[in-house]
């Protein structure tokens, strides 16, 4: 498809360390995997940028600004002018690090939704062992969902994993309380209705498993697992927050009983340590997994972590790419209007 | 007080390896800290006690059972009869490590709700590095829940922080996914506004701190966590289901670095490291903190993990005993009346 040939715009001024983290990323995904970018932002915080090409736009949502309210407030915004690219066809994709509220606003303002999407959601890959990993969505695009929403996010979810990880019928879960049917909330309940009745599998070809509970996200008993954004928003962060208190933790641990180790006369005991703790730990890293993904967007458009390295905005930009050279637009509007 | 005095009732029927582990568990906690048991339970299962007390009852309730429904239809069910003997002044806690719905059933049904308490919630404490554990509740009492309920839940679980960990004035946030005001489902909001409002708090002596988020639960921001009970079993469980991947990946890991390192010629490199890593996790583990309890009933009912071990099962025969000495039920009731 042309698409793949056009570059990724990329909101050079959000994120933790935006610009630098951006524009390194921008870099070294030209340099390892040939994908071009145009960086969106003000120039002279910019600085020298080599060869790549830079969209100007002279404002910058805050990190902690109010997403909707800024993103109609300031039209020549970084993260609103690299959507208008998409928009305008001079962009494959969106790649942001910076306010993932305004990322989404801007998104859905800039690109509109696919054709019958009530709500795009925010569906996020979480690890697994020894498996392709299972996406979960929404992960805090919409607070309040209705049952029907779900449905979509089922539809969207498998159109997806299918497309990302290869899975010819994706296994969609709904998270809720209990294994047995006619656990959850009031809301929870009614979509587990309407996902049983199970014509919506149809067009996207998904294999519904029923319910999931909380201790699955990370199991591998799912390709895709659905709930509402607030559900979805605090599971990810709770991970992520149990992530952040394990690592330094188990790493401090191995340390000191490696000195402990070496004090009695053995070499080299913490290098070896770490050079099986490390990759172990970057497999896990909810900071590596590079791309989460707003689905139901007329385009392409990834949402990194503020804290994400140069060589995970890296890989999230080939991501981005792919995604839009594959067509995922297009399959995902084919899965949530069913067969034809 | 006199309730001290009294034993605690245990449901010897309900876990993953009951009768057996209940039954050590009851002879632990007389032998190290001199608490005294009641086993329910079925005689012929339970086999030779020794000197423990037994209260016969014909019936179990299944771990997959609907619990309310076998609550109510299972009269002599080992569960409700423990539920009787606290209710009836022969015990002074109930324990359960079988269907936790219906351990909440039963004293619910049994015990009756504290005067002014709309709904009873479960709380878990969730340990914290270096610090007390932050509790959560609710984690599955109520999967559908009114915004007052929260405040209720914010009363009870500042009395309850109080007692366990002896905190003069619990640090009291809202889970939600945002730091600002505002930022919530329509649930969440409206409890926010409610917990903002603040007079909640002065019969209780909490220091409400506003909206923290999934990554704040292990992190010890706060001393009390409120949500509604979807939410937090599902942070539970992903919790749970986190640590029992992170665990055995971490283990193994250490041990093939271990392996690694004695190959080379060092030597006892991963005695010394589990020596190091075992107590970390143990730290760390949700299968030792013992102790769930529903607070908001008429008398102490603490809910244990069905996995539990022997020596987890005796801890919180303790703590459920010393809850009971304590008078945290007058401290719960108080909580919510307000000052009088």
């Amino acid at each position: 498809m042309g698409d793949s040939l056009l570059p990724v715009a990329v909101d050079a001024m959000g994120g933790d360390h935006a610009p630098a983290m951006m524009i390194e990323g921008a870099r070294l995904a030209a340099e390892r995997f040939g994908v071009e970018v145009i960086l969106v932002g003000r120039p002279d915080e910019l600085g020298d940028v080599g060869s790549i090409p830079v969209r100007e736009a002279s404002e910058v949502v805050a990190m902690d600004a109010e997403p909707a309210s800024a993103v109609r407030r300031m039209k020549d915004s970084s993260i609103v002018r690299a959507a208008e690219l998409v928009r305008d066809g001079q962009a494959s994709a969106l790649l942001s690090a910076g306010n993932t509220g305004a990322a989404m606003a801007a998104s859905l303002l800039r690109l509109g939704r696919i054709k019958g999407v009530s709500r795009p959601a925010i569906a996020v890959p979480f690890p697994v062992l020894n498996s392709t990993p299972t996406t979960l969505l929404d992960c805090g695009a919409n607070a309040d969902c209705q049952p029907e929403w779900l449905v979509q996010f089922a539809q969207l979810g498998t159109a997806y994993a299918r497309r990302r990880f290869g899975l010819p019928a994706p296994r969609v879960g709904i998270l809720t309380i209990g294994e047995e049917a006619g656990k959850g909330n009031t809301m929870v309940k009614a979509a587990c209705e309407l996902l049983e009745e199970g014509s919506w599998a149809d067009g996207c070809g998904a294999d519904y498993i029923g319910n999931v509970e909380g201790r699955d996200v990370m199991m591998g008993v799912a390709d895709v697992i659905v709930c509402d954004g607030f559900t979805g928003n605090i599971v990810l962060k709770s991970l992520e927050g149990l992530f952040d208190i394990f690592r330094p933790t188990v790493e401090e641990t191995v340390a000191k009983a490696s000195t402990e180790a070496e004090e009695a006369g053995n070499t080299g005991v913490l290098a070896t340590m770490n050079s099986h703790i490390d990759p172990m730990f970057e497999y896990f890293s909810p900071y590596n997994t590079g791309a989460a993904m707003l689905l139901g967007t007329k385009g392409v458009s990834v949402i990194s972590h503020g804290s994400s390295s140069p060589e995970t905005i890296s890989n999230a930009i080939r991501t981005a790419s792919g995604f839009a050279a594959d067509g995922l637009v297009g399959e995902l509007a084919a899965a949530v209007q069913g067969p034809s």
